[in-house]
C-alpha cells in the first residue's frame, strides 16, 4: 500500500479520540475512515449544527502558537453550541496547511483533541487539503426537542445578562499586539489567556435551557450580538453601562472609556448574552450561581421602536461603535 | 440597523431556497440565521455526514466559471452520500473570498441553489469569511439504519463493478490546459463537462443500498479508490483491463495508454465502484438497468494475500501508477 504525505497529515487526526479518554462515544456507528460518517441521534433530541471558518492573519496571528489554535478554533465552534444550550457531541475539520511541518501538526492536533475528551465529543471526519492556511470546523450537538435557546424569543420587559465580563478578550489581543503594556505578569497572563483560550460556557447554556427566552454568544461585541436578538425577536433594549462586568485585571491597566468600547464592540470575549422573564429571575441564581462564573443584569428589553439605547442611571449615552466585521476594517 | 459588506454576501446564501422550489425542508427546525441550525433525523435514520474542502489552484482553476464552481463543490460533496447509499438532506457552506465580486457571488450561488434545490437540500448554515479563495462544504444525508453501504463489507469472490465510464474528467481537464486537442466541438464539450460538472451517482447509490457489500465514490482514480475498499476489507482483487468502460468520446482522441492512465488515476471521475456477491447480480441488473447510467463489470474480490492485479485476459500486467495526491504533485 502506497501512503502519500497526505495520509501521514491525516493520521494526526484519525486518532479515535484515543488521545487520552479511548472511549469513542456509542452514538458514533462508524467514524473517519469511510466516505462518510454515520451517526445516531436519540429520539426527542434535535441536532444542532454550526460552522466556522478561521484563516491565518484574519482571525488569528499568524504567529499563533498551534496549541492556542488547536484550542481556540474548537472552544469557538463549542461556543455557538453553548448560545443554543446544546450538548457537544461530533466535530468535522477541514484543516488547509501549505506545507507539512509535524511539530505544528502535533502540538494543533493534541491540543484539539485534549479539548474534544474533555466535552466528550468524537472527531467524524473532515478534510485535509493544501493552501493558505485556514480551518474550518462544523460542530454538532443535541438538545431536547423544543428546548433549543434561540435569537428569537425575547420579549419586552425581560431581563438581559451577560455571564463572566468583557472587553478582556480585546485587550489581551492588544497585549499580543504590544499596543497594551501590562507589567504584572500575572495580569498579563490572564488576560492573555482570556483572548488565546476562551472558555466556552456549555454548562451555562445547558442551566439556561429552561429559563432563558433568547441567547447568543458574544463573539462579535455586546453592540453587534445583542442587535441580531433585538432583530430576532423584533424587540429594543436599554443597557445600563455602569452595569458592564469588567475584570479587575483589565481595569488595572486600561482607561474606563477604553474599556467600554473592548466591552461594547471588542469581540472574542464569547460569554453568553441572554435575555430571561421576571418570573425565572429566581431560578436563573439558583441555576448559575452554583457554576463557579459570575452573570450581571445589564438591561432590559423594550419595545421595538425604542432601538438598542445605552444609559448611565436614567441619562442616555450615545454610542457610535459597532460590532467587529473582518470586512471593515 | 449597521450592516457592513460582510452581511451583504450572507445574503447571498440566506435564501431558504426560495430560488427555484421555495419549500424549505420540514426536518429543518430552524435554518440560516441563529449560533447553531436545527435538524430532526427521523427515527431508524442514520445521519451521513462528509466535508470537502477545495481550494483555488489546487481543487479547481482559478479562472473556473463561478456557475461551474457552485456545481462542483456541491457536487463532489453529493458525490460522497451516493457512495453510502444516503439521501441528500442539508448542507453548511464555509465561503473564503480575497474580496467582494457581486457576479462572482451571484453566478456561484444560483449555481450552488440549482443544484440544492434538484436534490431536495437546504442550505443550513455555514460562515463567510475573508481570505484566499476556499470552499469547505459540510454535507448531511439521511441512511435507513442498517442499510448504508460502507467500504468495508467486500468478501472474496464478490463481483466488482464501477458506473458509467472512466477517464473522462481527466481528458477534460487537459482539454482545458491545453494538453489534449479535440477539433470536434460537440466531444470536446462533452468532456469538459465531465470535469466541470460531474455527475454525482445518487440514485444508484440508493438503489444499490441492499445489494452492494461495499462502495466508495472514485475521486482520486481507480487504483487508488479500490485500494481503499481493499484495506478496510482486507482483501486484494483482480481487475481486467480490458473491461475498463471508456467514453467513445474520449477513445476518438486519446491513445489507449493514455486512456487506461486517466482512467485507472487520473481521479475526479466521480462514478461508483462497488462489489456484489454473486447472489445478487441478477438484481443488480433489474436496480441499476432503468437509471439511465451504464455500469461495468470490472472484476472480482480476491484474498488479501493476492493485492490488487490487473489482467488483460489470463496474463498479468504490471503498473506503477497510483492515485492522485495532492500533496506529491
Amino acid at each position: 500500500m502506497v501512503y502519500g504525505e497526505f495520509d501521514l497529515i491525516a493520521r494526526y487526526f484519525n486518532r479515535a479520540n484515543a488521545y487520552k479518554a479511548g472511549n469513542p462515544r456509542r452514538d458514533v456507528e462508524l467514524g473517519i475512515g469511510d466516505d462518510c460518517a454515520l451517526l445516531t441521534v436519540a429520539e426527542k433530541q434535535l441536532l444542532a449544527v454550526s460552522t466556522d471558518t478561521l484563516v491565518s492573519g484574519v482571525h488569528f496571528l499568524p504567529t499563533i502558537d498551534p496549541a492556542d489554535l488547536g484550542y481556540k478554533s474548537l472552544a469557538v465552534n463549542l461556543s455557538d453550541l453553548a448560545a443554543m444550550g446544546a450538548d457537544p457531541a461530533w466535530l468535522s475539520l477541514a484543516i488547509t496547511l501549505p506545507d507539512i511541518n509535524s511539530e505544528w501538526l502535533a502540538a494543533y492536533s493534541d491540543s484539539l483533541f485534549t479539548l474534544l475528551d474533555y466535552y466528550g465529543m468524537q472527531l467524524i471526519g473532515g478534510d485535509t487539503t493544501r493552501g493558505p492556511l485556514s480551518l474550518t470546523l462544523t460542530i454538532h450537538g443535541l438538545v431536547p426537542t423544543g428546548r433549543a435557546l434561540t435569537r428569537a424569543g425575547a420579549r419586552i420587559g425581560d431581563w438581559i445578562y451577560v455571564t463572566g465580563t468583557l472587553g478582556d478578550s480585546a485587550a489581551g489581543l492588544a497585549i499580543l499586539q504590544q499596543r497594551l503594556q501590562v507589567s504584572d505578569s500575572v495580569v498579563r497572563q490572564s488576560l492573555v489567556l482570556r483572548h488565546l483560550r476562551p472558555q466556552p460556557r456549555i454548562l451555562q447554556g445547558q442551566a439556561l435551557r429552561t429559563l432563558a427566552s433568547a441567547a447568543i454568544d458574544l463573539s462579535d461585541g455586546l453592540i453587534s450580538d445583542l442587535r441580531h436578538i433585538l432583530a430576532a425577536s423584533d424587540c429594543g433594549a436599554r443597557v445600563q453601562l455602569d452595569a458592564i462586568p469588567y475584570s479587575s485585571a483589565m481595569m488595572q491597566y486600561v482607561e474606563p472609556d477604553q474599556a467600554l468600547r473592548w466591552a461594547l464592540s471588542g469581540g472574542e470575549d464569547y460569554e453568553l448574552c441572554f435575555t430571561v422573564p421576571e418570573i425565572n429571575r429566581g431560578a436563573i441564581d439558583m441555576a448559575l450561581g452554583q457554576l463557579g462564573v459570575g452573570y450581571t443584569c445589564i438591561g432590559q428589553i423594550a419595545p421595538s421602536s425604542e432601538g438598542l439605547r445605552f444609559f448611565r442611571g436614567d441619562n442616555t449615552v450615545e454610542l457610535n461603535w459597532k460590532g467587529y466585521d473582518h470586512f471593515s476594517q
